[in-house]
């Protein structure tokens, strides 16, 4: 079909919703590592993981197999209340760059999370609401998914504890109120309410917090509360499936009119919006049916597929919860403060780092004042005010989009607007002040991160 | 058809988009009164408005007569980025009362202004660049109004200086950075940069400004600079001309399905969403085609309708603009702190002060605890965080869904959702904690504004 017909934003109709999740792990031939207990060394059950999460969940993290997993009536109903996501023809923004290139971005920011994160949240809540279970438990840093699984706990009724990093609780007041407007209760992290709160605040009093100590202090929750289960945002198997739910209607999308993408690019910070995008595509790259050129973006200050080690890691600080064999800077890097909240984990999905590994994808590490240059760029262009995250992938299809300007080669690029940065305005207010700094760890500070790597099991 | 077969959102195609404005005031038997020259106390000309507002936008404003007017090309394009909005249909919150009336709401805050602002942005702006402008001055309170603004100037290569009450641009530091991000220079009212400004902070030091203060500065840099224009974004003719697409593209979508509403509720500040919202339906009703029941909400604290006097008053507390005959409490009218910033305003559309007068219309006023209660509840069930302003409409929607619950009926109730309260979480956090009230102007309050209406015009 024609370039003229393609509209400004495909929508698809409800009938050509998925209707299932896609997992992408059945078609890997290499599959990715299982999780292990740091204890034992050996890979982690269902039944060493019942006490942390949900069943339903349990049984998508460790199944490699099921190809498609049906998408359950209740969910394709909340589905249904903010998606289908615009696929986006970059009509401006293709023209103020002059490049024959054909951009698209998958826009996931039309809810009130603001990301893609409520993909996950919905179907994380609902299998722990379907196991009889009172509530959940999670901690936030950033504050989108702990927004996404308020809203998910609401509209079933469910109890919901976020432990909200301190720092991100005081910073980010906004964040906290709309958690609370949807119900849950919003603790900062570190907090007297668990003993490894109580324990890190005697240690520590006037600790700001930190990733691990908020997921620790969730996890003991959980655990210690009948009735409850910890739920997570990224990183695992499980949010990759329900995230594949992304790149399926923007397959759908682009079949339609017939669209073939040449370039797939995505932020990568745990991976699930990534991995959530790429899937589909990336199945038929692993079953030999078609080429893509995929693209991973990451922050130059958190550089774990493009500086990090391939090898199991905690994926807490904490160090508590199961060794994952993924990319990492070890569970001791602390990034420099980098705006993208989102993208600062040191490690990355299982998943995605095999396909890494064997070379399905690419990788590429930007800096922080050219990812908001092209943030700003994109927002005066296209109209969106993007999240810090998705400015990452705006700033490598730009870059490819120029490329093309050059090559007068009319590809077709295809990439995630995982949010919008409404409640990301410090770092826009740094940024238009001229006072945003970059920050490249060197060899040496990274060296220190890897080096707290834990004995490797021998599977 | 079955309402079985109605999506949740219904969405049209670029093709079905509206390609003109309709303009209501062809349909009126009885015109809305003209504006008036505050010195001589005669309808304001062409001539007398030059300096202040564009060429073409003085022509829509004075043109009573003219049905449909053709939406320029740039526009529709722009239109083409961010619309069509959806209209939802509201199942959830449906289930959730148990009422057996089918609600839908036009959600127009899917785009980075958060509001349906930006429909008439773009078009002053467009006009603005067509005649050769450099740039165009405002006053924003809330923001919304400037952060619009600001969008469509930096898509158009526009100047946009944005005079912010000092209030509000010290409480809202994030609306400031979105129009910051956008290329606006945004400057906190009163200013040292006009004589205005500089007048009133001698007088008063610690002022921390207000509206009318705002728009004089607008107005003075917008008539001493030469290639500039001031631009207002409710009340005027001109911005209900535009907004109307809100309304056809709501009557385009009902007509989709075959579904014709019985119940049409808007909030009301300066009238530009309610105005757009209503306006076709309105026409219908003018014509005596078919009747519509059309609601108008507006918030306790500042009842312009229900408790304002139908008289020529001044649009600005500054009272430098011309006269409009309106629905006012008058220009020296202070309302008590109200969230709803965007509802504040003392007065009201001639346009549909006009048609309330001559009974086409209901108005019913709110208190706001209430208002942030039904803000919540809708939240909690349809995934949206609501404008305060929008809630206004929501409340009343609730309220006639509860009475079809009662009666039985399936009538159909459509409102207007203007926007996303994602920069409004100060409010919010009141109302989560407890701490919000009502404040109801007593009948001494409104006097001291009714009293100070200017001598009347006899036309």
């Amino acid at each position: 079909m024609s370039s003229e017909k393609i509209p400004y934003k495909i929508y698809l109709t409800e009938e050509e919703m998925p209707k299932n999740w896609y997992n992408v792990r059945a078609d890997m031939k290499v599959k990715p590592a299982p999780l292990v207990n740091p204890g034992t060394l050996q890979p982690m059950t269902a039944a060493d993981l019942a006490p942390v999460f949900c069943d339903e969940l349990i049984a998508q993290e460790l199944d490699n197999d099921t190809r498609l997993v049906p998408i359950p009536d209740e969910i394709l109903g909340f589905y249904k209340m903010y998606r289908p996501s615009p696929l986006v023809r970059a009509y401006c923004l293709e023209e103020k760059l002059g490049t024959p290139a054909h951009i698209y971005y998958k826009f996931e920011g039309n809810n009130t999370s603001g990301s893609h994160k409520l993909n996950s949240a919905i179907a994380q809540a609902y299998y722990a609401k379907k196991q009889g279970l009172k509530g959940v438990t999670t901690e936030t840093g950033a504050g989108q998914w702990g927004t996404a699984l308020s809203m998910a706990c609401a509209y079933l009724g469910l109890d919901c504890k976020v432990y909200m990093v301190k720092v991100s609780y005081e910073q980010k007041p906004f964040r906290r109120e709309v958690m609370r407007t949807y119900g849950a209760s919003v603790t900062p992290s570190p907090s007297m309410e668990t003993s490894v709160g109580r324990k890190i605040l005697a240690e520590h009093p006037g600790t700001t917090g930190s990733l691990g100590c908020a997921i620790s202090e969730a996890v003991e929750v959980a655990t210690s509360n009948p009735g409850y289960r910890y739920v997570l945002g990224s990183v695992l198997n499980q949010v990759l499936l329900h995230q594949s739910v992304i790149g399926l209607e923007t397959k759908i999308a682009l079949d339609k009119y017939g669209i073939v993408p040449d370039i797939i690019i995505g932020c990568a910070g745990g991976g699930s919006n990534l991995g959530g995008l790429i899937s589909p595509f990336m199945g038929e790259k692993l079953r030999g049916e078609r080429d893509y050129r995929i693209i991973a973006v990451e922050p130059a200050s958190c550089p774990s597929f493009t500086r990090g080690k391939f090898a199991y890691d905690f994926c807490d600080t904490g160090m508590i919860c199961p060794l994952a064999k993924m990319y990492t800077l070890g569970a001791g890097f602390i990034p420099s403060p980098n705006h993208a909240g989102g993208l600062r984990f040191h490690g990355m999905s299982p998943v995605l780092s095999q396909l890494y590994h064997d070379g399905y994808m690419e990788a590429v590490s930007v800096e922080q004042t050219a990812v908001f240059e092209a943030a700003e760029f994109f927002a005066r262009t296209e109209g969106i005010l993007p999240a810090p995250e998705s400015s990452h992938a705006i700033k490598v299809a730009i870059d490819e989009a120029k490329k093309c300007a050059e090559t007068g080669e009319a590809k077709n690029i295809v990439f995630g607007l995982t949010g919008t940065g409404y409640f990301d305005l410090v770092a826009y207010e740094q940024y238009n002040n001229g006072t945003m700094t970059d920050h490249i760890p060197t060899d040496e500070e990274l060296a220190v991160g890897l080096a707290g790597l834990p004995k490797q099991p021998e599977l």
